[in-house]
């Protein structure tokens, strides 16, 4: 589709050019350079950081990412072209004929017939060094330079492919997708804590095939960056997903609507499907079953079910234990008044009202779940640590930016 | 694809049922029910709310909605189904034969074999009345029921589908979508502000066009709702769009990975291209102008051009007044130390440190826009008031729920 509007975009170039040797270059993302099928001398302009830099004795080679993708393409340039500010980490724009690349490194290379360096890079203050592997924590220091690196912005493509995934898969499943507020983290219930799931075949399946069909290269280079020893730990991952339980009322009251979810990471996802009895089997096409979780944790929301060797939690609300058995229905007269005692004792009535009128009118069985998508993204790329799968993570002691 | 799941549920029981009279029904949301085409009596399970009701001598008229689209199921019962507690507002599930409707009013119904009351409704105390239009204003204060009302669940779908097409139209356009963190409304820079834009014709024609095409009766029932006079302001509002101007450092930062762009409602829309020389003019594929902003608004990322009988801004800093023409490219050597005394002065220089190495390191020119999500919605829909687009608005002295 890109290449398509970039092709247009050339040809419109074209059709009034009588001089092809100055007609204005279509510019390209390394991206759509390097999807180019038979380059045959195509007049492009290309945009990027040098990542790497190799003088010879008659060619300069330059290998120049912008981002768009994980491989970078190569520059070929006379030896007239080399100076001092062509170095690591300087941007710089390229024009040129793409080529056929004689080497079987590369289908395409760039042979540059102008290269403007945009923004000098001082190499020695540049925390980033010259083909230095740079581990993910010396990176953290550096949240606003880490997405230059491979394995961060390579992080960010696969965020980006998961989050676009996880939108389709509800779109397809009828889902609609709501806003919820954004509010403090003093309101969500022990967000931090881990629930292991027995979970959401589907929604894992779809989104992990979509993201990996879309951004093979990228995945892979996050599993290499896993440490030796620690693959298994991936396997188990994959296999026994750790997902973060977030409810928000707003899930809730908007079920109403109809079916829906909202997703904001940090919260993560959560879904509200409607009248099947039986959430711990199965919510909506997605079958959950949560079990370990913490037994300290939650009582509002959270019903035990110490039905069997394993603990067992359903989503739903303690405040009234025994109405509609496992799920909601409406509240009988008696039932209602006794919900209504219990949040005056409480001295959460007039807080709570939106809960006992939802109870009131027309209530209808629900339930839902919350996933972790940086948990989920730590799952399929293996990273161990969850500050590296956060643009910008915010921990104890630690707000940078 | 919905439809197609459905139909493959229901011939997965039906390959085992030697019985066909005691079949389990197949679930069906409304909106499938409603696209049945040539519908012969398949035995389907409904669930939503009574919006209608209506008895005859021997039949009895249901209307059912579950939120999964403007038109409700109409439900034909015998009369001996009616009870008290089938009312306005209560939720039932419905059994029966989906078939052609013998009226011209809509193509199907259901031949109800089994009512169930799910949830009942306290008409009286129900804030919503029967047959009774409500004023949006008069709603609001109900933010945990008037989802259930046919405007503001209109506008739930086509805030649902606006998000998806704003997604793909990025997507498709080569942006990589960012998640930034959440941050105090004090962060923003004057984020209620209201800037008159000329702007992006594409990607308001592409959503518009996909939001129009995906939700037509939703868009036109919210047109409806426009009081008598104010169609003109419509078609104003559709050609001279207001937009939000709203920046987030993290966007900047990670456009160092790819031309990016994030989407969080109240924040809007906001999106980093590279190296457009003239933003003014075009931001990527998208025109953007601003005009009439408010001049004492926000000097940092802006910059005034007095240049022609409107006031135009470009979203630069003037941290930096003379880097890089209009933009960026790298500080030279004296610039960057007159920024880092300026910074110091201000007691700013550790804060914005990650600002001057942006600046350091290979810098680019960049420049993006905002756009209000809210404002969008509204500009499609015609609704005036923008708490009406917002599930859960957060006003001065109003935080309910």
């Amino acid at each position: 589709m890109l290449t398509a509007r970039y092709l247009l975009r050339a040809l419109r170039f074209c059709s009034s050019a009588p001089c092809p040797r100055h007609k204005p270059s279509a510019k390209l993302s390394v991206r759509d350079a390097l999807r180019a099928q038979n380059p045959s001398g195509e007049r492009v302009k290309v945009q990027g950081w040098i990542r790497s830099i190799r003088s010879q004795k008659e060619v300069l080679f330059l290998h120049v990412n912008d981002g768009s993708s994980l491989e970078s393409l190569q520059v070929v340039a006379e030896s007239s072209f080399d100076s001092r500010e062509l170095a690591f980490g300087s941007s710089v724009e390229v024009q040129g004929q793409l080529i056929k690349s004689p080497s079987k490194r590369q289908n395409v290379e760039l042979k540059a017939e102008k290269i403007e360096v945009i923004g000098n890079c001082d190499a020695k203050a540049f925390p980033i060094k010259y083909k230095e592997r740079h581990p993910l924590e010396y990176m953290r220091q550096y949240p606003h330079l880490r997405c230059r690196t491979n394995v961060l912005s390579s992080i960010l493509r696969v965020r980006s492919e998961a989050t676009a995934a996880i939108h389709s898969f509800f779109k397809d499943s009828g889902f609609v997708h709501i806003h919820t507020p954004i509010i403090t983290s003093n309101d969500c219930e022990g967000a931090g804590e881990l629930f292991q799931v027995e979970v959401m075949e589907e929604l894992f399946k779809a989104t992990t095939v979509t993201v990996l069909s879309n951004c093979p290269e990228d995945v892979e280079l996050c599993h290499k960056f896993i440490a030796p020893g620690q693959k298994d730990r991936l396997e188990h991952m994959l296999k026994n997903n750790f997902l973060i339980i977030s409810y928000t009322e707003a899930v809730e009251i908007l079920k109403q609507a109809s079916q829906n979810f909202t997703f904001t990471p940090e919260w993560g996802i959560d879904l509200q499907t409607e009248h099947e009895k039986y959430l711990l089997k199965h919510c909506g096409n997605i079958p959950v079953f949560i079990i370990n979780y913490p037994l300290a944790l939650k009582p509002f929301y959270m019903r035990d079910n110490e039905d069997g060797p394993q603990h067992t939690v359903a989503a739903v609300d303690l405040l009234v234990p025994g109405v509609g058995e496992l799920f909601g229905g409406s509240l009988r007269e008696e039932r209602y008044h006794v919900l209504e005692q219990r949040l005056a004792r409480l001295g959460l009535k007039e807080a709570y009202q939106w809960y006992l009128d939802l109870r009131q009118f027309g209530s209808v069985p629900h339930g839902g779940f919350g996933m972790g998508f940086e948990r989920y993204l730590q799952c399929i790329l293996g990273v161990e640590n969850i500050k590296d799968v956060i643009p910008f993570p915010r921990f104890t002691h630690s707000c940078l930016l």
